[in-house]
């Protein structure tokens, strides 16, 4: 298992500068009343395919040399990693194949088809999914790019700290919602050696707390097709995320789905952004929470913003 | 009549730093596609209170003497210069009396009262307005900033026509939508100065086309109560605005009904952006004419982003 290191990430940065935005960071007076704490949100819902996935898709895709990048790119993804690798392919030129759960958003079937990614359809649990990926990279032989266990992504993703660092002075926490534990290693990876007086908290759903229990356990505990409106958090951690989970990650806070949309629309309203139910599980559990925030300078990473418009999970 | 200046501008710019979001400029690589334009959308929605009329009402309030800041302010508003005059009272510590249609959205009522601005219902049209708010301004003796038609709301407005030259160079166009005419003459006094290369093209509701006909003939035609979706564009143009109007915008364009929720729609899903119908008036005329657009770097202001999210006109 390859960790990767401060300057891959330094590397990814230089490398994938030209396919991502340097997203803006908000505040909200309202929001910071609301709470007691100062908070910075990092739009990352506002990178060209809707989530900060295309960091780590990014650095993965043009980061293969030619022979390889012929072949093109696969994998498989509950969503955001599959429309942001289909993005990077597309910029440089490549095929790639992705496995989605047939439940996924509709929204985001249309991203990866927009950028001329091919689907394939499995069932919506873990299982389902590696066994059908198998099969289409058996077939298309294309260079397999995990959506979180993966040294390269994980790179990727760290670059959003780092900016965020350079964006936001002096903050005490930066939070991101938890699933497969992709952007918190990224977090962790350039906190460690960039700000490692900077917290580190994850924040998932309640009714997919995998990496939460883990965290309490000492060792990785996987569900199989969790339920929650949060989408994008509902894979289980691996290897080389449990590997920066376990050592940096300071705490693993949850909330309930009610909580989620109640922060959900809270954003949508007040910081006037688009973004996912998973984007909003950090502030659902920051109210929950108030006097351990109360006063702190808090960064909140908005994780992704593809959304079906036409189904807003507080007007069901 | 005391038309506005270009230093009465910087002078406006220099007073409200501390109360205004110098808001980001974003890009769509999706909208250019559909286009067919370089499109930059300049987000006053994400200004503390939601809307580009916080720099107008910051202006106005924050200019007074304190003998005049002691008597308040009062205005009639169809929403957010409502919103915006009481955050900016709210800031200076001092009164603010509202008249606003018994029929605006219950979004932009909450926030005036958030921002303990009091608030007097009237009927929604333009002369069940005026009426309500004489009986109110003689009762509490508040300064009158009206919406659109006073020097110091002009000024105000034309400092985001400053930071938008500043921030996306070689604009061929800017295009706002337009109302009572408040932003647009701010940014044809900005424009006319700084820039008078750049061509001002206004957007207005078929439904609501006042400006668009007054212009066409050559003075100022006034509708009572016309019905629009983009509620922020119901008010007449009056003498000051006028005079901008008349005298430095290139054209008003105009859109249906079904092509404004069309233009909000897009860019809620692909600039991830909370905004309100009125602020998508633009992008419906560019889709409409998109051969005049072809080609040119267009800057679009997004005024505002107060929305009730529970009544979304796309899920009616």
């Amino acid at each position: 298992m390859y960790i990767p290191t401060y300057d891959d990430m330094l590397t990814a940065h230089a490398r994938i500068k030209p396919y991502i935005h340097r997203t803006p960071v908000r505040t909200s007076d309202f929001l910071n009343e609301l709470t007691g704490a100062q908070l910075f949100f990092k739009c990352e819902n506002f990178q060209e395919p809707g989530a900060f996935k295309v960091r780590g898709a990014s650095n993965a895709v043009f980061g293969l040399d030619d022979a390889q990048a012929k072949m093109g790119v696969a994998t498989h993804s509950s969503g955001n990693h599959a429309s942001c690798l289909s993005y990077a392919a597309n910029r440089r030129g490549i095929p790639c194949n992705v496995v989605m759960p047939s439940t996924a958003p509709q929204a985001k079937k249309d991203t990866v088809r927009r950028y001329g990614g091919q689907i394939t359809e499995c069932e919506p649990s873990t299982t389902s999914r590696e066994e059908t990926f198998a099969k289409v990279q058996a077939a298309t032989g294309g260079n397999f790019v995990h959506p979180y266990n993966d040294p390269r992504v994980i790179a990727g993703q760290g670059t959003c700290a780092k900016e965020f660092i350079e964006q936001a002075d002096g903050l005490d926490v930066v939070m991101a919602p938890i699933g497969g534990g992709g952007m918190i290693s990224g977090t962790c990876l350039t906190l460690s050696n960039l700000a490692p007086e900077v917290q580190i908290i994850a924040a998932e759903p309640e009714q997919a707390n995998d990496a939460y229990r883990s965290f309490k356990a000492g060792y990785i505990i996987a569900d199989d097709a969790p339920k929650t409106i949060a989408d994008g958090l509902l894979v289980p951690l691996k290897d080389l995320t449990w590997h920066f989970v376990s050592k940096h990650v300071t705490d693993i806070l949850t909330a309930s789905e009610e909580d989620i949309i109640h922060a959900m629309k809270l954003t949508w309203k007040h910081l006037r952004i688009v973004m996912e139910a998973s984007s909003a599980v950090p502030l659902a559990t920051i109210l929950k929470n108030k006097d351990r925030f109360a006063g702190k300078r808090v960064g909140i990473i908005i994780t992704g913003g593809n959304v079906d418009l036409d189904i807003l999970p507080w007007l069901k």
